[in-house]
Protein backbone atom coordinates (compact mmCIF):
# COMPACT_ATOMS: atom_id res chain seq x y z
CA UNK A 1 0.00 0.00 0.00
CA UNK A 2 1.18 3.56 -0.84
CA UNK A 3 -0.22 6.45 1.26
CA UNK A 4 0.26 10.04 1.60
CA UNK A 5 -0.99 12.73 3.39
CA UNK A 6 -1.10 16.10 2.34
CA UNK A 7 -2.10 19.62 3.55
CA UNK A 8 -3.53 22.41 1.44
CA UNK A 9 -2.45 25.60 4.27
CA UNK A 10 -4.79 28.21 2.89
CA UNK A 11 -8.19 25.82 4.09
CA UNK A 12 -6.31 23.57 6.15
CA UNK A 13 -7.19 20.54 4.21
CA UNK A 14 -6.14 16.76 4.67
CA UNK A 15 -5.56 14.92 1.51
CA UNK A 16 -5.37 11.50 1.49
CA UNK A 17 -3.42 9.48 -1.76
CA UNK A 18 -3.76 5.55 -1.19
CA UNK A 19 -2.62 3.47 -4.02
CA UNK A 20 -1.77 -0.41 -4.27
CA UNK A 21 1.42 -1.56 -4.85
CA UNK A 22 0.44 -4.15 -6.95
CA UNK A 23 -1.67 -2.44 -9.74
CA UNK A 24 -0.28 1.08 -8.96
CA UNK A 25 -4.36 1.84 -8.66
CA UNK A 26 -5.09 4.91 -7.01
CA UNK A 27 -7.81 7.50 -5.04
CA UNK A 28 -7.44 10.68 -3.82
CA UNK A 29 -9.67 11.50 -1.30
CA UNK A 30 -10.85 15.50 -0.20
CA UNK A 31 -8.59 17.15 -2.51
CA UNK A 32 -8.26 20.64 -3.19
CA UNK A 33 -8.28 22.29 -6.92
CA UNK A 34 -5.31 25.07 -6.35
CA UNK A 35 -2.83 21.98 -5.69
CA UNK A 36 -3.70 20.15 -9.43
CA UNK A 37 -0.58 20.26 -10.67
CA UNK A 38 1.04 18.90 -7.43
CA UNK A 39 -1.62 15.74 -7.17
CA UNK A 40 -0.52 15.40 -10.92
CA UNK A 41 3.50 15.53 -10.57
CA UNK A 42 2.65 12.71 -7.73
CA UNK A 43 0.73 10.75 -9.34
CA UNK A 44 3.81 10.62 -12.14
CA UNK A 45 6.77 10.50 -9.68
CA UNK A 46 5.18 7.11 -8.03
CA UNK A 47 3.91 5.67 -10.86
CA UNK A 48 0.31 5.53 -9.90
CA UNK A 49 -2.86 5.69 -12.23
CA UNK A 50 -5.32 7.17 -10.71
CA UNK A 51 -9.12 5.75 -10.81
CA UNK A 52 -11.49 6.98 -8.13
CA UNK A 53 -11.45 10.70 -6.83
CA UNK A 54 -13.54 10.84 -3.62
CA UNK A 55 -15.06 13.54 -1.40
CA UNK A 56 -16.33 12.78 2.08
CA UNK A 57 -19.20 15.32 1.47
CA UNK A 58 -19.55 18.77 -0.35
CA UNK A 59 -17.45 20.84 1.69
CA UNK A 60 -18.29 24.71 2.15
CA UNK A 61 -14.33 26.07 2.29
CA UNK A 62 -12.60 25.21 -0.72
CA UNK A 63 -13.03 23.73 -4.08
CA UNK A 64 -12.99 20.13 -4.62
CA UNK A 65 -10.42 19.37 -7.95
CA UNK A 66 -12.48 16.41 -8.56
CA UNK A 67 -13.28 17.80 -11.98
CA UNK A 68 -9.67 18.75 -12.69
CA UNK A 69 -8.52 15.39 -11.76
CA UNK A 70 -11.37 13.50 -13.37
CA UNK A 71 -10.47 14.98 -16.95
CA UNK A 72 -6.79 15.00 -16.40
CA UNK A 73 -6.69 11.13 -15.98
CA UNK A 74 -10.00 10.20 -16.65
CA UNK A 75 -10.67 8.67 -12.95
CA UNK A 76 -14.30 8.80 -11.67
CA UNK A 77 -15.26 10.84 -9.25
CA UNK A 78 -17.86 10.18 -5.95
CA UNK A 79 -19.70 11.56 -4.10
CA UNK A 80 -23.03 10.38 -1.34
CA UNK A 81 -25.95 9.96 -3.00
CA UNK A 82 -27.61 12.70 -1.04
CA UNK A 83 -25.64 15.94 -2.47
CA UNK A 84 -27.64 15.44 -5.95
CA UNK A 85 -24.77 16.74 -7.57
CA UNK A 86 -25.47 16.34 -11.46
CA UNK A 87 -21.69 16.23 -12.43
CA UNK A 88 -20.41 12.90 -10.40
CA UNK A 89 -19.63 10.03 -11.93
CA UNK A 90 -21.32 7.73 -9.85
CA UNK A 91 -23.28 8.54 -6.38
CA UNK A 92 -21.91 6.84 -3.55
CA UNK A 93 -24.69 5.10 -1.08
CA UNK A 94 -23.72 3.61 2.58
CA UNK A 95 -21.85 0.20 2.43
CA UNK A 96 -20.50 0.68 -1.01
CA UNK A 97 -17.42 -1.29 -1.87
CA UNK A 98 -14.40 1.38 -3.64
CA UNK A 99 -12.21 -1.12 -5.25
CA UNK A 100 -8.57 0.27 -5.53
CA UNK A 101 -6.20 -2.60 -6.85
CA UNK A 102 -5.98 -5.05 -3.91
CA UNK A 103 -7.35 -2.13 -1.53
CA UNK A 104 -10.94 -2.11 -0.77
CA UNK A 105 -12.71 1.07 0.96
CA UNK A 106 -15.81 1.04 2.57
CA UNK A 107 -18.57 3.83 2.14
CA UNK A 108 -20.00 4.58 5.57
CA UNK A 109 -22.68 7.06 5.08
CA UNK A 110 -22.13 9.43 8.54
CA UNK A 111 -24.42 12.22 8.39
CA UNK A 112 -24.49 15.52 10.79
CA UNK A 113 -22.13 18.21 9.55
CA UNK A 114 -23.90 17.81 6.44
CA UNK A 115 -26.75 15.52 5.26
CA UNK A 116 -24.37 13.96 2.44
CA UNK A 117 -21.45 13.42 4.56
CA UNK A 118 -19.41 10.26 4.23
CA UNK A 119 -16.35 8.16 6.03
CA UNK A 120 -14.09 5.97 3.99
CA UNK A 121 -12.98 2.64 6.09
CA UNK A 122 -10.53 0.62 4.69
CA UNK A 123 -8.36 -2.46 6.29
CA UNK A 124 -4.48 -2.78 5.68
CA UNK A 125 -2.18 -5.28 7.10
CA UNK A 126 -4.22 -5.65 10.66
CA UNK A 127 -4.63 -1.31 10.38
CA UNK A 128 -7.70 -0.05 9.92
CA UNK A 129 -7.62 3.36 8.65
CA UNK A 130 -10.72 5.75 8.72
CA UNK A 131 -10.94 8.69 6.13
CA UNK A 132 -13.49 10.86 9.13
CA UNK A 133 -13.93 13.78 7.07
CA UNK A 134 -15.52 16.65 8.71
CA UNK A 135 -17.36 14.19 10.66
CA UNK A 136 -15.02 13.38 12.94
CA UNK A 137 -11.97 15.58 13.62
CA UNK A 138 -8.74 15.48 15.83
CA UNK A 139 -10.25 16.61 19.50
CA UNK A 140 -13.16 18.04 17.41
CA UNK A 141 -16.21 17.31 15.78
CA UNK A 142 -17.03 19.36 11.92
CA UNK A 143 -20.11 22.48 12.92
CA UNK A 144 -23.48 20.99 11.93
CA UNK A 145 -25.34 23.98 11.64
CA UNK A 146 -25.31 24.63 8.10
CA UNK A 147 -25.66 22.69 4.37
CA UNK A 148 -28.44 20.36 6.28
CA UNK A 149 -26.44 19.56 9.39
CA UNK A 150 -27.85 18.00 12.09
CA UNK A 151 -26.03 17.47 15.56
CA UNK A 152 -28.37 14.41 16.50
CA UNK A 153 -27.55 12.93 13.18
CA UNK A 154 -23.87 13.57 14.17
CA UNK A 155 -24.24 12.31 17.25
CA UNK A 156 -25.55 9.12 15.84
CA UNK A 157 -22.82 8.80 12.81
CA UNK A 158 -19.91 9.36 15.96
CA UNK A 159 -21.65 6.88 18.93
CA UNK A 160 -23.33 3.96 16.74
CA UNK A 161 -20.63 4.35 14.20
CA UNK A 162 -17.56 5.45 14.15
CA UNK A 163 -16.60 5.24 17.78
CA UNK A 164 -17.54 1.44 17.44
CA UNK A 165 -14.40 1.24 15.09
CA UNK A 166 -11.52 -0.52 16.92
CA UNK A 167 -9.88 1.18 19.15
CA UNK A 168 -6.51 1.34 17.27
CA UNK A 169 -7.91 2.51 14.02
CA UNK A 170 -6.63 5.79 12.50
CA UNK A 171 -8.34 8.69 12.22
CA UNK A 172 -7.90 10.84 9.37
CA UNK A 173 -9.74 13.70 9.36
CA UNK A 174 -10.26 16.45 6.19
CA UNK A 175 -9.02 19.23 8.22
CA UNK A 176 -7.06 19.88 11.49
CA UNK A 177 -6.22 23.38 12.24
CA UNK A 178 -3.51 23.14 15.00
CA UNK A 179 -1.06 20.31 12.80
CA UNK A 180 -2.33 17.50 14.05
CA UNK A 181 -1.88 14.98 12.03
CA UNK A 182 -3.45 11.77 13.02
CA UNK A 183 -5.20 10.41 15.79
CA UNK A 184 -6.75 6.95 16.65
CA UNK A 185 -10.95 5.92 17.95
CA UNK A 186 -9.27 5.62 21.42
CA UNK A 187 -7.71 8.60 21.86
CA UNK A 188 -10.75 10.67 20.51
CA UNK A 189 -13.07 8.76 22.83
CA UNK A 190 -10.97 9.37 25.65
CA UNK A 191 -9.69 12.86 24.87
CA UNK A 192 -11.99 14.73 22.48
CA UNK A 193 -13.94 17.20 24.60
CA UNK A 194 -16.94 16.70 22.38
CA UNK A 195 -17.41 13.27 22.54
CA UNK A 196 -17.77 13.25 26.88
CA UNK A 197 -21.22 14.29 26.91
CA UNK A 198 -23.94 12.03 28.37
CA UNK A 199 -26.21 11.95 25.46
CA UNK A 200 -28.07 13.19 22.33
CA UNK A 201 -29.69 15.88 24.13
CA UNK A 202 -26.39 17.41 25.68
CA UNK A 203 -24.81 17.18 22.32
CA UNK A 204 -27.12 18.67 20.37
CA UNK A 205 -27.27 21.53 22.82
CA UNK A 206 -23.50 21.47 22.76
CA UNK A 207 -23.20 21.83 18.92
CA UNK A 208 -26.18 24.46 18.68
CA UNK A 209 -23.94 27.06 21.18
CA UNK A 210 -20.47 27.10 19.14
CA UNK A 211 -21.81 30.48 17.91
CA UNK A 212 -19.20 30.06 14.49
CA UNK A 213 -18.79 32.39 11.68
CA UNK A 214 -20.34 31.51 8.51
CA UNK A 215 -17.19 29.48 6.24
CA UNK A 216 -15.24 32.61 4.13
CA UNK A 217 -15.43 30.64 1.12
CA UNK A 218 -18.95 29.17 1.38
CA UNK A 219 -21.05 31.19 -0.80
CA UNK A 220 -18.50 30.17 -3.47
CA UNK A 221 -17.47 26.96 -2.79
CA UNK A 222 -20.88 24.61 -2.32
CA UNK A 223 -22.31 25.47 -5.53
CA UNK A 224 -18.55 25.17 -7.55
CA UNK A 225 -18.61 21.81 -5.65
CA UNK A 226 -22.10 20.45 -6.39
CA UNK A 227 -20.32 21.69 -9.90
CA UNK A 228 -17.57 19.25 -9.27
CA UNK A 229 -15.29 22.02 -8.43
CA UNK A 230 -16.13 24.23 -11.81
CA UNK A 231 -16.08 28.01 -10.46
CA UNK B 1 6.48 2.33 18.67
CA UNK B 2 3.76 6.02 18.73
CA UNK B 3 4.71 7.79 15.94
CA UNK B 4 2.91 11.66 15.57
CA UNK B 5 4.39 14.15 13.00
CA UNK B 6 3.16 17.66 13.77
CA UNK B 7 2.84 20.68 11.74
CA UNK B 8 3.43 24.50 12.56
CA UNK B 9 2.47 26.91 10.34
CA UNK B 10 3.60 29.66 10.47
CA UNK B 11 7.27 28.42 9.63
CA UNK B 12 5.66 25.61 7.92
CA UNK B 13 7.87 23.10 10.56
CA UNK B 14 7.18 19.71 11.03
CA UNK B 15 7.80 18.15 15.13
CA UNK B 16 7.78 14.21 15.19
CA UNK B 17 7.03 12.63 18.36
CA UNK B 18 8.44 9.73 19.23
CA UNK B 19 7.35 7.28 21.64
CA UNK B 20 8.06 3.49 23.10
CA UNK B 21 5.05 1.96 23.23
CA UNK B 22 6.44 -0.47 26.31
CA UNK B 23 8.21 2.14 28.30
CA UNK B 24 5.76 5.51 27.29
CA UNK B 25 9.31 7.20 27.03
CA UNK B 26 9.45 9.83 24.17
CA UNK B 27 11.60 11.80 22.32
CA UNK B 28 10.64 15.22 20.32
CA UNK B 29 12.53 16.33 16.98
CA UNK B 30 12.54 20.02 16.17
CA UNK B 31 10.00 21.23 18.64
CA UNK B 32 8.33 25.05 18.50
CA UNK B 33 8.06 27.20 20.85
CA UNK B 34 4.79 28.43 20.64
CA UNK B 35 3.44 24.99 20.54
CA UNK B 36 4.26 24.00 24.12
CA UNK B 37 1.08 23.76 25.29
CA UNK B 38 -0.21 21.40 22.26
CA UNK B 39 3.04 19.06 23.19
CA UNK B 40 2.34 18.72 26.79
CA UNK B 41 -1.18 18.31 25.99
CA UNK B 42 -0.23 15.60 23.74
CA UNK B 43 2.43 13.94 25.87
CA UNK B 44 -0.49 13.50 28.67
CA UNK B 45 -2.99 12.08 26.54
CA UNK B 46 -0.64 9.47 25.09
CA UNK B 47 0.42 8.83 28.47
CA UNK B 48 3.88 9.31 27.46
CA UNK B 49 7.32 10.74 29.74
CA UNK B 50 9.39 12.95 27.77
CA UNK B 51 13.03 11.88 27.78
CA UNK B 52 14.64 13.82 24.89
CA UNK B 53 14.17 17.22 22.81
CA UNK B 54 16.59 17.11 20.16
CA UNK B 55 17.36 20.12 17.24
CA UNK B 56 18.62 18.65 14.14
CA UNK B 57 20.17 22.04 14.19
CA UNK B 58 20.37 25.77 14.95
CA UNK B 59 16.92 26.67 13.15
CA UNK B 60 16.85 30.11 11.79
CA UNK B 61 13.48 30.02 10.90
CA UNK B 62 11.70 29.32 14.10
CA UNK B 63 12.27 29.16 17.77
CA UNK B 64 13.48 25.77 19.60
CA UNK B 65 10.68 24.75 22.62
CA UNK B 66 13.38 22.65 23.69
CA UNK B 67 14.30 24.61 26.70
CA UNK B 68 10.60 25.09 27.77
CA UNK B 69 9.93 21.65 27.52
CA UNK B 70 13.26 20.75 29.46
CA UNK B 71 11.92 22.70 32.25
CA UNK B 72 8.18 21.68 32.18
CA UNK B 73 8.83 18.25 31.94
CA UNK B 74 12.85 17.30 32.99
CA UNK B 75 13.62 15.82 29.79
CA UNK B 76 17.15 16.65 28.21
CA UNK B 77 17.59 18.79 25.10
CA UNK B 78 20.47 17.87 22.62
CA UNK B 79 22.30 19.28 19.81
CA UNK B 80 25.13 19.50 17.94
CA UNK B 81 28.47 19.46 19.64
CA UNK B 82 29.21 22.59 16.47
CA UNK B 83 26.64 24.64 17.94
CA UNK B 84 28.59 25.11 20.82
CA UNK B 85 25.46 25.96 22.57
CA UNK B 86 25.99 26.69 26.25
CA UNK B 87 22.57 25.86 27.60
CA UNK B 88 22.04 22.24 26.07
CA UNK B 89 21.82 19.17 28.68
CA UNK B 90 24.01 17.74 26.38
CA UNK B 91 26.62 17.92 22.65
CA UNK B 92 25.51 15.69 20.42
CA UNK B 93 28.59 13.82 18.10
CA UNK B 94 28.51 11.97 15.06
CA UNK B 95 27.27 8.11 15.76
CA UNK B 96 25.74 8.69 19.21
CA UNK B 97 23.07 7.12 19.87
CA UNK B 98 19.99 8.14 21.34
CA UNK B 99 18.14 5.70 23.72
CA UNK B 100 14.45 5.87 23.90
CA UNK B 101 12.71 3.42 25.63
CA UNK B 102 13.83 0.29 23.06
CA UNK B 103 13.78 2.49 20.21
CA UNK B 104 17.59 4.10 18.88
CA UNK B 105 17.91 7.17 16.87
CA UNK B 106 21.04 7.61 15.93
CA UNK B 107 22.93 10.97 15.16
CA UNK B 108 24.36 11.65 11.56
CA UNK B 109 26.36 14.29 11.14
CA UNK B 110 25.27 16.18 8.00
CA UNK B 111 26.71 19.29 7.66
CA UNK B 112 25.95 21.91 4.78
CA UNK B 113 22.40 23.31 5.76
CA UNK B 114 24.45 24.61 8.66
CA UNK B 115 27.47 23.68 10.28
CA UNK B 116 25.60 21.93 12.79
CA UNK B 117 23.43 19.94 10.96
CA UNK B 118 22.67 16.56 12.13
CA UNK B 119 20.12 13.65 10.74
CA UNK B 120 18.68 11.51 13.03
CA UNK B 121 18.21 7.73 11.47
CA UNK B 122 15.46 5.20 13.51
CA UNK B 123 14.52 1.37 12.49
CA UNK B 124 11.75 0.15 13.76
CA UNK B 125 9.79 -3.63 12.23
CA UNK B 126 12.08 -3.11 9.41
CA UNK B 127 11.22 -0.24 8.30
CA UNK B 128 14.35 2.84 8.40
CA UNK B 129 13.21 6.54 9.43
CA UNK B 130 15.38 9.49 8.56
CA UNK B 131 14.82 12.63 9.92
CA UNK B 132 16.45 15.03 7.49
CA UNK B 133 16.39 18.36 9.06
CA UNK B 134 16.87 20.72 6.52
CA UNK B 135 19.38 19.08 4.89
CA UNK B 136 17.42 16.82 2.72
CA UNK B 137 13.42 18.27 2.13
CA UNK B 138 10.94 16.92 0.10
CA UNK B 139 11.79 17.23 -3.75
CA UNK B 140 14.19 19.93 -2.05
CA UNK B 141 17.62 20.69 -0.03
CA UNK B 142 18.33 22.95 2.73
CA UNK B 143 19.81 26.74 1.58
CA UNK B 144 23.42 26.73 2.54
CA UNK B 145 24.28 30.75 2.41
CA UNK B 146 24.38 30.96 6.12
CA UNK B 147 24.97 29.96 9.24
CA UNK B 148 28.65 28.65 7.89
CA UNK B 149 26.57 26.98 5.38
CA UNK B 150 28.51 25.05 2.51
CA UNK B 151 26.95 23.52 -0.83
CA UNK B 152 30.30 21.13 -0.86
CA UNK B 153 29.43 19.95 2.55
CA UNK B 154 26.08 19.44 2.02
CA UNK B 155 26.97 17.55 -1.63
CA UNK B 156 29.16 15.51 0.82
CA UNK B 157 26.33 14.52 3.34
CA UNK B 158 24.10 13.95 1.19
CA UNK B 159 25.42 11.60 -1.86
CA UNK B 160 27.84 9.99 0.67
CA UNK B 161 25.42 9.55 3.42
CA UNK B 162 21.64 9.67 3.29
CA UNK B 163 20.91 8.97 -0.34
CA UNK B 164 23.33 5.76 1.01
CA UNK B 165 20.52 4.71 2.88
CA UNK B 166 17.84 1.76 1.94
CA UNK B 167 15.91 3.01 -1.10
CA UNK B 168 12.35 2.72 1.08
CA UNK B 169 13.55 4.82 3.68
CA UNK B 170 11.02 6.98 4.87
CA UNK B 171 12.12 10.97 4.91
CA UNK B 172 10.93 13.30 7.51
CA UNK B 173 12.07 16.48 7.01
CA UNK B 174 11.87 19.50 9.28
CA UNK B 175 10.05 21.74 7.06
CA UNK B 176 8.15 21.31 3.97
CA UNK B 177 6.28 24.51 2.43
CA UNK B 178 3.63 23.07 -0.46
CA UNK B 179 2.02 20.63 2.36
CA UNK B 180 3.62 17.27 1.42
CA UNK B 181 4.38 15.32 4.72
CA UNK B 182 7.03 12.49 3.99
CA UNK B 183 9.33 10.98 0.76
CA UNK B 184 11.30 8.44 0.57
CA UNK B 185 14.98 8.08 -0.47
CA UNK B 186 14.07 6.17 -3.44
CA UNK B 187 11.76 8.71 -4.31
CA UNK B 188 14.30 12.20 -3.70
CA UNK B 189 17.26 9.91 -5.48
CA UNK B 190 14.60 10.07 -8.89
CA UNK B 191 12.82 12.87 -8.52
CA UNK B 192 14.48 15.42 -6.81
CA UNK B 193 15.64 18.32 -8.82
CA UNK B 194 18.42 19.28 -6.71
CA UNK B 195 19.69 16.23 -6.65
CA UNK B 196 20.46 15.45 -10.26
CA UNK B 197 23.55 16.93 -10.49
CA UNK B 198 27.10 15.05 -12.36
CA UNK B 199 29.25 16.36 -9.41
CA UNK B 200 29.84 18.53 -6.73
CA UNK B 201 30.82 21.37 -8.38
CA UNK B 202 27.46 21.73 -10.19
CA UNK B 203 25.92 21.40 -6.83
CA UNK B 204 27.74 23.92 -5.49
CA UNK B 205 26.99 26.02 -8.62
CA UNK B 206 23.69 25.27 -7.93
CA UNK B 207 23.33 26.15 -4.58
CA UNK B 208 25.10 29.46 -4.46
CA UNK B 209 22.88 30.98 -7.27
CA UNK B 210 19.35 30.40 -5.67
CA UNK B 211 19.75 33.90 -4.52
CA UNK B 212 17.33 33.25 -1.30
CA UNK B 213 15.98 36.39 0.87
CA UNK B 214 17.33 36.01 4.84
CA UNK B 215 14.76 33.81 6.69
CA UNK B 216 12.52 36.65 7.98
CA UNK B 217 13.21 35.44 12.19
CA UNK B 218 17.11 34.57 11.60
CA UNK B 219 17.91 37.97 13.64
CA UNK B 220 16.01 36.67 16.26
CA UNK B 221 15.48 33.05 15.97
CA UNK B 222 19.61 31.98 16.07
CA UNK B 223 20.48 33.72 19.14
CA UNK B 224 17.42 32.55 20.79
CA UNK B 225 17.92 28.75 19.75
CA UNK B 226 21.63 29.00 20.81
CA UNK B 227 20.08 29.94 24.49
CA UNK B 228 18.11 27.06 24.00
CA UNK B 229 14.91 29.08 23.23
CA UNK B 230 15.03 32.11 24.98
CA UNK B 231 14.77 35.11 23.97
Amino acid sequence: MIFRQLFEQESSTYTYLIGCEETREAVFIDTVNSEVDQYLQLLKELNLKLVYVLDTHTHADHITAAGALRTATGALTLLGEQAHSFCVSKALHNGDEIRVGQLVLKALFTPGHTDDSYSFIMENKGQIYAFTGDTLLIRSTGRTDFQNGSAADQYESLFNHLLKLPDHTWVYPAHDYKGWTVSTIAEEKAHNPRLQVKDVTAYVDLMNNLKLPDPKMMDIAVPANRACGKT
